[in-house]
């Protein structure tokens, strides 16, 4: 499962993690597997072939698991095959809703809240409502929450609609070193800052806060002498461990208490997921406005009050990363992306 | 009111903060003035003249108000003369106890709460019970819990009992100055953290946050050039900013959402609060494990699970910080203090 705030017991049940930690008793935090796990492809063989203008891809800006979609989408100029519906950070007892709409209603799809897709697919699903979510247009049915695996099919699966020039984010040559480093930073950073934040034990909290760091150190090494995670190009990767640490200093480090250190204090890594943030379809797809008031008004288990932190302060995103120095081709044989579709623009608010 | 977790409404009935904002409905954050003002002078005209041995220091190395009187306590030498007693971090329904003494009980006072000194002065006292708080060993009575006035009174009344070198924390000369910079940063630091943490609505954690910045910025460009805050020696003044700045990265910036930035993100300060923690007399009374557990496990109202985290990192407070390159005398024309009794060393687990 794969919310912004997605906890599970081990069964598969989920929740939108409204009541934070409280929720979940004293077992550990678990996410799920995603309950959707069909794949859109070349060949179309779970039935969704690949076809523009078919699907929607729905997310919340404030979800790293979803954010990984919307910059994949980007980099590979997906935007104009693969439409876009942005559901309101705040989710309310029916989970994601399309409140930033008109009539609080996604215009393509026609619906109030995403479990209505999820409805559509399957009837007395069980299981939570989580982004990123792949609906198909014509039938209003959700395809696919299987956020592992979306980012893997833009890159490996949409071929035919990528953009002239889109980067290969997933090179043949590089998936087994891509692959393992993804499931040591999955494991410990991405899902590791939620298992401290959502903790309901100290034992629990200290074991994540001590993987989170641990993987952290070795990752900060790793890049002291590389521009990106493998090869000398943006892969999958990269975009995965971006996610999580553009929203480390605004959430992870108060709200989930992964505090031994901002980024800010580690040069490498801040220098790092700046430039990354620069590099356009990254940093254009992120919304701190949304980030912040989703982790803190959302789990009042966590965070009572609902109060939303002020800070941190944003305006180092902005200011020279200087990795350019090591080199690297951010694009390999390909070229950056075109500027945001004006109606996918960040509000001011969202931005540094 | 003074106790680290102490809110108030404003007539002067005060808690321990055990709940947190939760208890205090949507009113802003109020301190209370403490409710015992009585002074201990060199001419005992409340009924309490200065005597060795006569009275017990009762703290929380938690609270920074109470850490005020510990920092001026031994810059001034009292430690022969003013016996002490540290509550548990903490605070049960009863308030603050002895439960770090053997059998529960402070050895000189013979009492398991502070509330039974608060009971021998008054009975039926509404009000809260606070440290730093001193009493009349005799008569086992609450003489004062005047947070602001203690430290005034050690300096200036207390002179009798000062060990030879004892700095002057409050020179004549320069009271106007050090009361007009002292009153400013009480309310938009001391206590401005306080209300930013406190706050229950989101405009008053933001007019908090605001003022507290507002001003560390103001106090950091004064800093930029001089060692100390008034004159070139320590005052009073640089005791009450530093027992709060010591603990802003360890719990006002996560736990009270001061987070514009940490102090190690400020030059000025950051190496302000080092040069003072590595003075004879202010590090040395700093317990970190305390003051961690105090504000994490007792403001249930904020941290619902009670978890303690495991950051900041605390090795940098042991670094150098190059102030003495501003001159400044840290003792004026005295010393610095001996060595901390053994019976108060700060345990392993407080220490960077």
């Amino acid at each position: 499962m794969s919310d912004a705030t997605g906890a599970t017991e081990a069964k598969g049940t989920d929740t939108t993690g409204r009541e934070g930690n409280a929720a979940y008793g004293k077992k550990p935090f678990k996410r799920s597997r995603s309950h959707f796990a069909d794949r859109i492809t070349a060949d179309g063989r779970d039935g969704w072939p690949v076809e523009a203008g078919r699907y929607r891809l729905v997310v919340s800006r404030a979800c790293p698991w979803a954010s990984r979609a919307l910059v994949s989408r980007r980099l590979l100029g997906l935007e104009g095959a693969l439409s876009l519906a942005i559901a309101d950070p705040i989710q309310d007892e029916r989970s994601w809703r399309f409140t930033l709409d008109p009539d609080d209603r996604d215009p393509v799809l026609g619906i109030r809240f995403l479990s209505e897709a999820y409805d559509a697919r399957e009837t007395e699903y069980p299981g939570g409502v989580s982004v990123p979510a792949i609906v198909d247009v014509p039938s209003g049915k959700l395809v696919t929450n299987d956020y592992q695996r979306i980012t893997l099919d833009f890159a490996t699966e949409w071929t035919a609609l990528h953009r002239p020039g889109a980067p290969d984010l997933y090179p043949e040559p590089l998936r087994d070193e891509i692959d393992e480093v993804m499931e040591g930073i999955y494991l410990d950073v991405n899902n590791g800052v939620y298992r401290a934040g959502f903790a309901a034990k100290q034992s629990d909290y200290e074991r994540a806060y001590r993987d989170v760091f641990r993987r952290l150190d070795l990752v900060s090494e790793r890049l002291a002498g590389q521009r990106y995670l493998v090869g000398d190009t943006i892969t999958d990767a990269d975009i995965r461990l971006f996610t999580t640490l553009v929203r480390f200093d605004a959430v992870y480090h108060g709200h989930f208490k992964c505090n031994r250190n901002k980024l800010t204090e580690d040069p490498v890594l801040q220098a790092y997921v700046k430039d990354l943030y620069q590099t356009p379809g990254f940093g254009d797809t992120v919304d701190f406005d949304h980030i912040k008031r989703h982790y803190y008004k959302v789990h009042l288990g966590v965070n009572p009050t609902g109060i939303v932190p002020l800070g941190p302060d944003l305006s180092g995103w902005l200011t020279p990363h200087h990795r350019e120095e090591l080199g690297g081709r951010p694009f390999g044989d390909g070229t950056p992306p075109g500027p945001v579709p004006a109606d996918e623009e960040v509000p001011e608010a969202g931005r540094p």
